[in-house]
């Protein structure tokens, strides 16, 4: 174990060895792809389990298409391939042979999801259709970074299909309703939901709703899309159903999704300089307990710890440490490193006086609890630090979010400088987005509201709120 | 909905058939691959959520390796290049360019996996490392048929290393059980449990641990595999580690995992000329209720019915079926078909008498039940059908399997023409396995008794028990 470089000056050194140190994740063998480790992984299987659940509430079902996609299936929708094509991979050669038309390894689903609904859509009886697929897809990525951008990431894509425009608007909105809620209540990260502007929407959709966080250098990572496709990739793929007057339609559709940057989203704004810090609602384990023992008091010590652990163990998700050649203070180190939100340690003064010492990882507080009262009140202690957690990240959220009615040139040298999110008026002018990019500024998303009088980048009247920050 | 062809003349297309009709799978669009519809994936997700479980109770964790890998990894273990080059997908372009080095999508995860165990594996402290991985992989299939072969299917891979090569066997040794229980608790198959005879092992195993089942038209599906690899392929990857006397080693190594062809061998096994029939352990709905009402009753069926689901969905996994424009008989054929394993049908004079009428899917059989009953029944009703599924399948296997000390050219036109397994003693000689092609026959696996006297093929003295069979 080494220390990890310092969070303040050298961010993205920090990230890239907390996920390596506190192995949750380690570079694979192909450029750009990364083997999500078993500490990693369970993060993903509690987002899964979370989010999977909520998916079938709002009745959505699980289905699992093909890897891969004949590469005409791309070029139907020309805007969808003009978006992809740069980031594919293709199989040209497969069983000992040159394939006569090449594959692509799916960067998104739409095209042969649609190409499965066009044969299953014939009336208005079979719709709406709700699907969900977990899998990975791979786009070829130039920049890799773990979690936030890999060749291969794992993700959810939701595929719907509508017989009304309204209801896919529903659709969409549920879904990132659904999202925003997730984000903040169970990662504890605050978000921002918006609309994505035209140039940032996905490619062939009509509409992409985003959800958008800050991380603690200020930057911006987008956490979830859904995208209203409306019927432009139905006309495509030549999807139609009868509908209630017999007429022959064309089903409005949605997709949305969310990836494996959660994970690196969560890293990067809960984390500290001693490593990761979970929020106990995704956390694989919430309380860890460390015996601390000498050869005389080794049986008392663990007799006292496997008590407590039976009775914690219906209440959270629990480990204990009883490894024999690592010291205690070692073991601190790694489940701090680990970011496990509540750590117990017992040794035989504690048990003497009948109590456990408890230490609550994001802010380093200790204090000691009576044996008796120490399972009971787990679940507040848990539910108070996910609170804390999240009510933190806000704090610093809304420290580095500036409200401005100033232009381009006054706030764009502290936008590239200092980071942040920037709230101001825009009029929609897409000349703004290129003058942005000389301070590294995006335009992260439309905002419901309406406050603002002129455009940062025109001076003219302002249409849009919108939040301008760098993202990830 | 069309009827299905027979089972009895053409258990081929009838497999198709209902493979198609009951909505568990469709063909894609890329020769030998299907879609998993959400029936098809339904079953499979039970399958995950029971196999998952018991693997982390024997201490198994999840994780995620990358989906490409170097085509040079696959060359460093001599018999298992030679083992999949023929069956591997290619990409040999991505992100806009010619790559270097070509990469394969993953047949199987061995080379990959152990090249990450080289990096994690220090010391003894660092094993057993036991992990598993739900992905699917690509071999490229000549052959297709849904499920039983796909060029893409989805499976789990276990990979384990370990200290000493008893505990390497061990591991093997149990997930072999744990699968052989599973087959036959779950998915009520019966089940044999042996060793592949060397030429059928896996490529780069020492040894291959596989659970064989016969369908019902007396072939043999391949369930489940456990592998022994041994120290073969921590060589190749310099796999090593400091054991306890701090002498370098090299770790051994197991494998193991079964594939979505379970799903096939479910159908084969127990379907009938309806169609589908599922055992309650894994069927996706248990129990399925048909409403039957003219105007005049509606409210009051309704009324019933939801009362009657209230009660039952605390004991299992129910659908009621309140579409409209269906028929109750086109909903009774629809969830024969499904194979769901019990529907209730209840109507006006179901009500009057306070009682619901039940019919058992593989049987059948109608009775009446009292509606104060039904429910607090049903687990008991639904462990009935479980077993006595096993109890027909095992019925038909065991008339179908046939004990011989004759030679293979006494029993093998009886093999060609009409199936079956063949329980007959073998000397190892490998000139066997080519005499046994021309009946289309294989040796299934290598069993733990040794029973017989002679060798099927030379007449010379045993030396091990065998069954033969044709396959799929």
């Amino acid at each position: 174990m080494t220390g990890l470089p310092s969070i303040e000056k050298d961010f993205a050194q920090w990230y890239q060895e907390v996920v390596y140190q506190a192995e949750l994740a380690d570079q694979a063998p192909v450029r750009g792809c990364i083997v999500m480790r078993p500490y990693g992984y369970a993060l993903w299987e509690e987002i899964q389990k979370y989010l999977d659940i909520k998916f079938k509430e709002t009745g959505h079902q699980n289905a699992a298409f093909p890897l891969l996609i004949p590469l005409s299936f791309l070029q139907k929708e020309a805007e969808h391939v003009e978006g992809f094509a740069p980031e594919i991979a293709v199989v040209t050669h497969a069983g000992g042979k040159k394939l006569e038309e090449p594959l692509v390894i799916r960067p998104t689903s739409e095209t042969i999801i649609h190409h499965m609904y066009a044969r299953w859509i014939r009336s208005w009886r079979d719709l709406p259709v709700k699907l969900n697929q977990w899998c990975s897809v791979v786009r070829w990525e130039m920049r890799p970074r773990p979690f936030i951008r890999t060749t291969e990431f794992w993700w959810q894509e939701g595929h719907t299909a509508h017989e009304t425009e309204a209801e896919a608007k529903q659709e969409a909105e549920q879904m990132h309703q659904l999202y925003h809620n997730f984000v903040q209540n169970i990662l504890a990260i605050p978000a921002i939901a918006g609309v994505k502007p035209e140039h940032e929407k996905f490619a062939g959709a009509d509409a992409t709703y985003t959800i958008e966080s800050m991380m603690r250098d200020g930057k911006a990572v987008q956490m979830c899309t859904s995208h209203r496709i409306s019927q432009n990739f139905a006309r495509a793929f030549d999807m139609k159903f009868q509908d209630k007057n017999g007429q022959i339609a064309y089903p409005y559709l949605t997709s949305w999704g969310c990836t494996t940057r959660l994970i690196g989203a969560m890293i990067m704004t809960h984390g500290d300089q001693k490593g990761l810090v979970l929020p106990p609602a995704i956390a694989p384990i919430q309380v860890v307990i460390i015996p601390i023992w000498k050869n005389e008091t080794k049986e008392q010590v663990f007799a006292y710890v496997n008590n407590l652990a039976n009775q914690l163990k219906q209440y959270c998700r629990i480990h204990v440490d009883t490894r024999e050649h690592e010291t205690p203070g070692a073991k601190f180190y790694e489940w701090e490193l680990k970011g496990v939100p509540l750590r117990i340690e017992v040794g035989a003064r504690d048990i003497a006086a009948n109590i456990v010492t408890m230490v609550t990882r994001h802010s380093g507080e200790k204090k000691t609890v009576d044996l008796s009262i120490c399972a009971q009140n787990i679940t507040a202690d848990l539910e108070q630090i996910q609170q804390d957690l999240f009510k933190q990240a806000q704090k610093r959220q809304d420290e580095k979010t500036i409200k401005t009615e100033a232009l381009l040139q006054e706030f764009g040298p502290e936008l590239q400088e200092k980071n942040g999110f920037f709230n101001v008026g825009w009029d929609g002018d897409p000349k703004a987005i290129d003058a942005l990019k000389q301070y590294q500024g995006t335009i992260r998303c439309v905002l419901p509201s309406n406050n603002t009088t002129r455009c940062f980048f025109s001076g003219k009247p302002s249409k849009f709120d919108i939040i301008i920050a760098k993202s990830y």
